[in-house]
This record gives C-alpha cells, sequence and structure tokens, in this order.
C-alpha cells in the first residue's frame, strides 16, 4: 500500500469547499471522481483543510493510500484528462504511511485579495474582493505586530458547535501587506487557523486601513477574546489557500 | 445631441463576440440593455471592431449620440450597476461629433497569451491558450522583423464573404514577445488587422518557436500571399483586445 500526497490548484467559484457534501459540488468529490476514472477504484483522501464555498487554492495538499502502481510522475497528466477545468494536480509525490495531509502540516500561507477601486475589473470578478473606498496599506502593515506572534485568537474566530470549546491558541509567523496598482494583498502565514480566521484578520486590517480600527485598539482587541470586537468576516471570493507547510 | 465614448473592460468566455447577434449573447446588446436600465431609452452604438466569440477585451472602445445629460464622472458608476459581472465600463467621455469608434482609431494593440506548461492552470482556463510542449520565446522575438512594417498580409487573413476582394496591406508596428515564468505574452500593434490576422501571426510565432517554420522560410511566407503558408489560427481564449488609438 503506497501512501501518496497529491498538491491541487482550484477555482473555487463554484466548489462548495473541499468536503464532500450531499446536493453540492466539492472539490473532493470531483477529485475521487477522477481517481476512479484514472485508477479504476474509489479511494478515501484526506485533505489538508476544509475550505469554504467560494475559497481558492494555489496549492492545496490531500493524500491517500492506493494498491495503484501509477507512477507519480506519470500521475497528474493523467489525472488532469479526468478532472473539471476549475480543478488541476500539479504534482504528486509517495509519502510515509504515517503522513496525513492535515496533521502532518507544520503551518499554512492564505493570501487574501482586494480590488481597491470604485470600478469593477471582470477579470477579477470572483477572484477578489472589491472596495471602493481607498485603503492604506502602510496601516494594514502597521497592524501586523498586535496581530503576529502566539496568541489567543477567540476574537477571530467564528464560534460554531465544532470548535466552541476547543484551545484557541495559535501562532501567526507573518501578515505582509502590499499594494501594486488597485491591487490588495495581505499574506498571513502562521502554524494553524481558527474558522474564519484569516478571513476576520484581514476584515480587521480592512477596518484599521480605513480609520474605523485604531492602532491602538488592537490589543484590546485581541485581549477581549469577543468576536464581536474584531472587524468583518472578508467574503470567501477573495481568499486563497497559497501553500501548506510540512517538514 | 452629445457623442459619448465609452471604454469597456470584459472577459469575453460567455459572449457571442461584439455584434448583436439572434440566440447568441453579445457585448453590444449587453451594454444596450445597461444604457437603457439608465438612460431610459435604446440606444445605437458603434463599436471599435467586430470580436469573435471568446475573445476578451482590456480595453474596447465603443461611442453612442445621446440626448441624455448624465455627466461622463458619473455614467461608468451608474452603468456598472446595469451590466453583467464578466462586462464593465471603465471611462466615459465626450468626443467630436464625428468621432466614430471604428473610423477614427489610428491603431490598435492586442496581447496573446500562452500557458507553456504541460499541467493546467485552473485559473488560466479560458484566459490563455495552452502549449504544452516547450516554446522558445527568443525566436519569436527573431521573427519580429519578418513580420513587421507595411505589407501585404493575405497569408495571415482568413477569408470570407466580406473581405475577399479587399485590401490585405496593413502596417504592423511592433511584436513583442515575453516570457514571465510559464506565461508567455505576445503584443500585436498596428494601424489596423484583417480577419483573424493576430491569431494567425501568433499561431505561426508559435510554429517558429516549435522549429516548425525556420526563420528564413517567413519571407517567402509573407511574399506567398496565400494562407495556407502561414501557422494555424490560435484559439480565441489567448486574445485580448489590450488598446485602441486615437489622435
Amino acid at each position: 500500500m503506497r501512501n501518496l500526497a497529491l498538491t491541487l490548484r482550484f477555482v473555487g467559484t463554484n466548489f462548495h469547499g473541499f468536503q464532500v457534501q450531499k446536493n453540492a459540488r466539492s472539490v473532493c468529490e470531483a477529485l475521487q471522481d477522477g481517481l476512479e476514472a484514472i485508477l479504476g477504484s474509489r479511494h478515501e483522501v484526506k485533505g489538508c483543510s476544509r475550505t469554504d464555498a467560494g475559497v481558492h487554492a494555489n496549492q492545496y495538499v490531500l493524500s491517500f493510500k492506493t494498491e495503484s502502481r501509477i507512477a507519480c510522475s506519470r500521475l497528474p497528466l493523467a489525472l488532469n484528462t479526468a478532472l473539471p477545468a476549475d480543478l488541476a494536480v500539479l504534482h504528486c509525490r509517495e509519502v510515509p504511511e504515517d503522513f496525513h495531509a492535515r496533521y502532518s502540516a507544520t503551518g499554512k500561507r492564505y493570501i487574501y485579495r482586494i480590488y481597491n477601486s470604485r470600478l469593477p475589473d471582470p477579470f477579477l470578478e470572483g477572484r477578489a474582493w472589491r472596495i471602493p473606498a481607498p485603503l492604506d496599506e502602510r496601516l494594514m502593515q502597521a497592524a501586523a505586530p498586535y496581530l503576529t506572534g502566539r496568541r489567543d485568537f477567540s476574537s477571530f474566530c467564528t464560534l460554531d458547535d465544532h470548535n466552541r470549546d476547543k484551545d484557541k491558541v495559535r501562532t501567526v509567523h507573518n501578515i505582509e501587506a502590499h499594494r501594486e496598482g488597485q491591487l490588495i494583498t495581505i499574506a498571513v502565514t502562521g502554524d494553524g487557523f481558527l474558522y474564519n480566521m484569516v478571513r476576520i484578520l484581514c476584515g480587521t486590517l480592512v477596518y484599521v486601513a480605513q480609520g474605523k480600527i485604531p492602532l491602538e485598539a488592537l490589543p484590546g482587541i485581541v485581549a477581549g477574546r469577543d468576536r464581536k470586537l474584531a472587524g468583518p468576516t472578508l467574503p470567501a471570493c477573495g481568499l486563497y489557500l497559497d501553500e501548506v507547510f510540512y517538514e
């Protein structure tokens, strides 16, 4: 039995996230369908994270165990012929038996793209979140030290039945905001992320950049451990899982 | 009566070109619907070029005459609220009565995007043409002098009922090919273009870059004035009308 890790790229617009769902198109099911077409049988796959509907991935990692002897060098080319146009496999490698795409990950980088323009750009529709009012990305950058490090991120987490009583301490290694013309890209790297955490962190940075949250208020927002203190949850369409890190 | 020029941007994937067609979605009709919603009446519009189904535009210019007194500074914001997500108005300006988006143009720049990779990128699906085999873009650049200047471009034109007997002399000012990673962009600037001319020029450059057409053969291909001598017509999905020039 081999354990194989695949790196995927997908446009999230028409997927209801990674996880298989009833009556909704998921990345996992599309991938399993493709694997079945190429390898001849259904495989259980383990993803590196659930992703929400509409969230994109530049690099998403999943792993699956298989009896197939197909060469790793050949699998992506073969599998891409059996996948829909909004999903592609970029890479395949054999990994140790105990590798798990989610639990073996040591960290992840997400990026969030904001199109800061009064007028829409059809090419960015569904691929960046448009904010018409001017944003000062230097204020976003100035906010980074208050939101990085090992902290309790309760203020930056949407509570649901699964996470209500769980530990909310995570380490954010790095937050970088930069502008190219009207496009602002925020990159957030950390050891792990709570539900909606990147979208809430970025919503808080937007409020900082608009002067709605002063820099001095950030320590209190973190210390308050209350979701209501932070900025809004930005829409899924601007969010990209950019890279997953392993030892 | 004012004459207004609009600059549009559109993703061509789901349009059957600019011109109104029966039973097919066109940029012109979508724009006229939007204008009618905002200005209250149907307007005749004159586009800068017919574009084929699937061809994109970074900047497409059209003009229309109107009794409306709406301010040019306000029209794009208002009109974008009434347009579909794959079409936007970027700019509006008042132009002289005799301005015609097509006949007043002194030149145009098109770009063609090639994704030169064995593996697909879902984010470029329908937005670049993928060619798996390696391409040497320096050979494309070396071919440019043979295909620029004032020439008869009959070898680079799809004949139809409208153009069979018409003059095929055009001036190509400039052809530039450059690579960023796996993405090759070819920019072609000229005073005007024959039917499919940019896509055939780029198909010829691809054959040059693959060694299927040697540089020394290019003068004969041009002089032959025979479509069969040149390279293939590349697909519409990689083509972008990038800019239209006026005096």
